[in-house]
């Protein structure tokens, strides 16, 4: 039998990991290229104010978002509190980000004289916002806030988890949509179908997007990668079940 | 305690069961619409063959396959062969479906002289496409075809439900990107930003789509309503637990 530290770490999950962060990384740095190459740059008065907004994005609901959620796999054998801490920080930059990327958006719209919010891409993003909003204020009510008893938290924790991959999941599909928006504004069919350079980059960035989504997805959902309790928590958890018995929702 | 097969059905699971198919056949029905509104309905010759293109799809690779992963929540008290013979032939129903909702989108591009496989729905749909058949094929030999052990099924089995899901919400995000795509190619920014009738129902449409996608994945992923094993399975699996004690994926 391997020691406890290398047995909790499985072995091919660090590589899963690593190329998680390559396509997180690309897919930031393609979105850069593409805003650069394509698109004059980024700044935040002039008519580039709009390219804040799909970089905020990509970097914050996109790339930052995969990343806290799978904070508790990478750092599996650090005190749950500090795993925890890093997992809230991260989606508040994440959020700070977005609504950066947000208010460049409406802030774009306005000074153009534009109509806002009548995009499925819009419609989606504004519910992806406030469900992400919502989300991190219920998880750190529930497992930051010292309130919370072990009971109500462990009752919880399913529900912020599969939330939590959802409301990932569709702010990768709102970044796919708000990609093809941002294509088909500007190409237009006629110079789409026609294999423009960068309408090739483009679809390559939404694979990368869709491919990065999925791995987060992979990582996160596998049974055998799931954080090991800890001892403590092990100890903490069998008191809440002699205490509870019964009442756990596998009972039902 | 109350009897063996009142406790094996969760008592919310049919509410969420019919939600799905509420959401699922509004959904169909809303694309049929969509079509027979503002498209001038469906037919196989003349320009109308496109609109083949988005019904097959609604119905074979959303609705369909989402109903088809949902079959071992709702017939969690058959025979395991029945439920697997259902599995596997909503699947091929769903695989048909969208071979003539391909067949008509390429029909109709090489009839108008269009250019194929340019955009990123295109991209992102014959992936699903591949995948779907391929997961098919493979789903099919390991669980269907009787040549495979029953340690092999029970390796293959959580890369199936993984890939699975996977496949069924690039569907969905393809379906998404398809709307987005048909929309602006009639209305342009000009008129979607109008509010026009057909945008906004597209968008309800495309929020739909995303909703059943996410209950879908709610009522599969959700740890206390998998399909319980049935008694001669619970045997046979201790047997194989019994031969092949330390070679399980959970104690690497």
């Amino acid at each position: 039998m391997e020691g406890r530290a290398t047995a909790s770490t499985p072995a091919a999950l660090p590589y899963y990991v690593a190329f998680s962060q390559l396509l997180g990384l690309t897919l930031v740095a393609m979105t850069g290229a593409w805003l650069g190459l394509y698109r004059g740059g980024i700044a935040w008065e002039s008519d580039l104010q709009f390219n804040v907004h799909p970089l905020c994005m990509a970097i914050g609901l996109i790339f930052l978002q995969g990343d806290a959620l799978l904070v508790y796999r990478v750092f599996r054998n650090e005190a749950k509190r500090t795993t925890k801490v890093l997992h809230g920080l991260l989606h508040v930059f994440a959020l700070i980000i977005a609504l950066v990327g947000l208010v460049a958006v409406f802030d774009y719209h306005r000074k153009k004289g534009y109509a806002d919010l009548y995009s499925l891409h819009s419609w989606c993003g504004i519910l992806v916002f406030v469900l992400y909003f919502v989300q991190w204020l219920v998880g750190f009510s529930f497992f930051l806030f010292p309130g919370a008893s072990f009971s109500l938290r462990s009752r919880y924790r399913a529900s912020h988890v599969f939330f939590g991959a959802t409301i990932f999941l569709l702010s990768v599909g709102t970044a796919l949509l708000g990609l093809k928006e941002a294509l088909l504004f500007k190409l237009g069919r006629a110079k789409y179908s026609l294999f423009e350079p960068e309408g090739v980059l483009a679809n390559v960035l939404g694979l990368l997007l869709a491919c990065f989504g999925g791995v987060v997805l992979y990582i996160l959902t596998r049974p055998d990668w799931k954080r090991p309790s800890q001892a403590e928590e092990q100890a903490l958890s069998m008191d809440f079940k002699t205490l509870t018995e019964g009442d756990s929702p596998s009972s039902q």
